[in-house]
């Protein structure tokens, strides 16, 4: 089965908002054996849209368009799917009475919600859960055409709850299975050569070197017969792994946030950070992960130098002698986190995020990291490029794996030896 | 002109990674005048592109590609070009000696790299300036086309530098102008309602309302000679940012957190945040501003009940009686992160992210946040559903707006009375 994911909205179209909805959906197809072939992003205009459902119907089996289903005069995907199929729209007076149900009681219900309640002839509606906004199934001769919100959380309880058991009793295809194997510290180029045998190998499988802020994954894919599959991937994976060793840091759904958190939680550590340049990502990476209270103790971002001294206790002499931007400074930062709340590990983090504030000497991008426990005391020197964002995040990655490579070699190679 | 954006990757096929590229381009396009009418993502094979770049030669002026032009086996959009353009991928001896010199001189040089240096007859390369990968401008006929690197910061530069400077050149049409105003605290359909007459009356005017979380966006667009485009905006901006009030936060470039960093800064004031449920995310938004250390004193975020009384101090009793998620200890928490950095605002947050520790009384979604200042103590309650994730980031909305009220109605305000 060969699916089509449409998403519809002027503002994607001008970039003013980014497309997450397609991605969401593709992922969630191929988890269920579900291939699509293309994405397309187009306007809110009725013949726009009809156009790419008519293309998507030539050239695909399912058609999955987000996006144009509000109330509001510029939502006109219900008008494009009643073009494209030749069906008229038809008010439905069970579903109006659904849309006002969920329009907050305490306010009056504008009168526009029940543009809503219209749907092609012969369309079935997906109720609405979470928002007002219905989706529409509407199946055309052997093909299948779901319309779903773009308000990302209305369209995931749709798209799992009505449109993937909807698929899933068609597809009669082979599994898709794809593993991806996550580096840090190598470049995209350098880690090729070191698998290039392997690669050369497996001829049949698909294999992709994907680079990202400061790690590169390899992906692995193949589709056939579930069982020989995932034996295969699963021996290219475990291959790749021993010849990789520590640079290799996970696979699949794992981020450097969730292994770091793992291994703080196996070895009932507690970390505190002491986080500058990065303002508050690194501890919001960490606390993106349910769970993390159990080892994430506390984050303090000292922005300002009175706060690195008076708060985290960066001693006067060291923000004199070597700045708020130096080797000491972290580390005294690091040592401040873990002392002032009581935790295992502390990490202090101070540099240049840009674009301004850079010097010949210190530079923007000029990043120290600094690692604190009761018995061992480091600290490393980066230089980063990028926007301010950009440096930011590749501190946080840096900070994570420098945190990573303690843990494993105090901790895991340890217990081996 | 018309300009289709065409993204390459079978990770974005996938949804592995999101394409960030395309709505960056479109924006920067609309910029300078030009329009995209559709965006279209395909995987790295060399048919499925090949076709795409047909498809997009036949219906557009100008093609702009993004990956696929890196130095491993997978990246296959010089192929493709080649392919569909039916031009020979050539050796340029002179690129490969720039690439070369890219490459981190302390190791060797992968010898894939070279792979980059081949562009299809008669292309012209754009030199790389950040990584390895050149990017490709090809001329067919009266059509162009540019191939540029996926990594995001490497495609930008090429874009600004060179993609831009040449189509500007070719632009001889209309500007197209937009305007976005900024909302809080009303749903699309309400908002809609209250401006209704004044969309009637502009009907050539292009309007859309955008929902996002916590917020609503109108978006006003319209192409035509330049002065008389800009006035028309600069009415209908006018008269909407009338009607709404203090429910309009801000326009095009403004998000909450700069709103309210400039808020903070024209009346010199000090922000500290001590933030448990959202973690880190209010800091991070606040520190990803250039300049933000001129009021962001310091964030904290007590994650552990033990930080929460002994570095924010909050009362044990506080905590005992009522618990870490109550009204009690958010404004606490406001005063304490106020008073241990010396700031002259405080806010606290806390609240259930989840996905997991909800009960009855507390579900998850509850969310107190509270402001602490020398004269002026509150505290708001909110329930948010979503993911955990969204959970964070809608508190953090609610936050940045109770801020920007607060300071407008007792600053601003109290100026002009």
């Amino acid at each position: 089965m060969e699916c089509r994911i449409v998403a519809v909205g002027t503002e994607l179209i001008l970039g003013l908002t980014t497309d997450t909805n397609s991605p969401y959906i593709a992922r969630f197809l191929v988890e269920n054996g579900i291939s699509s072939q293309q994405h397309q992003v187009v306007p809110d205009d009725v013949d726009e849209i009809a156009h790419a459902i008519l293309d998507g119907l030539q050239h695909s089996d399912a058609l999955i368009i987000t996006g144009g289903l509000g109330p509001t005069f510029d939502d006109v995907t219900r008008e494009a799917l009643s073009k494209a199929v030749k069906r008229e729209l038809v008010f439905d007076p069970k579903l109006a009475e659904i849309i006002k149900e969920r329009f907050p009681h305490d306010k009056p219900i504008p009168k526009f919600i029940l543009r809503q309640a219209y749907l092609p002839e012969g369309a079935i509606p997906i109720n609405p859960t979470l928002g007002t906004a219905p989706g529409i199934i509407l199946e055309i001769e052997d093909k299948i055409i779901f319309a779903l919100p773009g308000v990302p959380d209305e369209m995931k309880v749709m798209l799992k709850d009505k449109v993937i058991p909807f698929l899933r009793k068609r597809v009669r295809e082979k599994a898709i299975l794809i593993k991806v194997i996550k580096t840090c510290d190598i470049s995209e180029a350098s880690l090729q050569e070191r698998i290039e045998d392997i690669i050369a190998k497996y001829e049949n499988l698909n294999i992709k070197i994907l680079v990202h802020l400061e790690e590169v994954h390899i992906l692995l894919m193949l589709k056939g017969d579930i069982k020989a599959v995932e034996e295969l991937i699963s021996n290219v994976k475990d291959e790749i792994a021993d010849r990789l060793g520590k640079l290799v840091y996970g696979f699949d759904e794992d981020t450097l946030e969730k292994v770091v958190g793992k291994l703080l939680r196996k070895h009932e550590l507690k970390l505190a950070v002491a986080e500058s340049c990065t303002g508050g990502l690194l501890s919001n990476r960490f606390t993106n992960i349910p769970g993390s209270s159990d080892y994430f103790w506390a984050g303090i971002i000292p922005y300002s130098t009175e706060v690195k001294r008076e708060l985290i206790r960066v001693p006067s002499q060291v923000l004199l002698e070597h700045g708020a931007v130096s080797s000491f400074t972290a580390q005294a930062m690091a040592d401040g986190a873990r002392l002032i709340v009581g935790a295992d590990i502390g990490l202090g983090i101070t540099g240049i995020a840009g674009p301004t504030g850079g010097t010949p000497e210190k530079p923007v991008g000029l990043t120290f990291i600094a690692l604190s426990t009761k018995t061992t005391r480091f600290c490393k020197r980066f230089i980063f490029t990028g926007s301010r964002e950009v440096i930011k995040f590749k501190t946080s990655q840096q900070a994570l794996n420098l945190l990573r490579l303690f843990l494993l070699e105090r901790f895991e190679e340890g217990e081996v030896s």
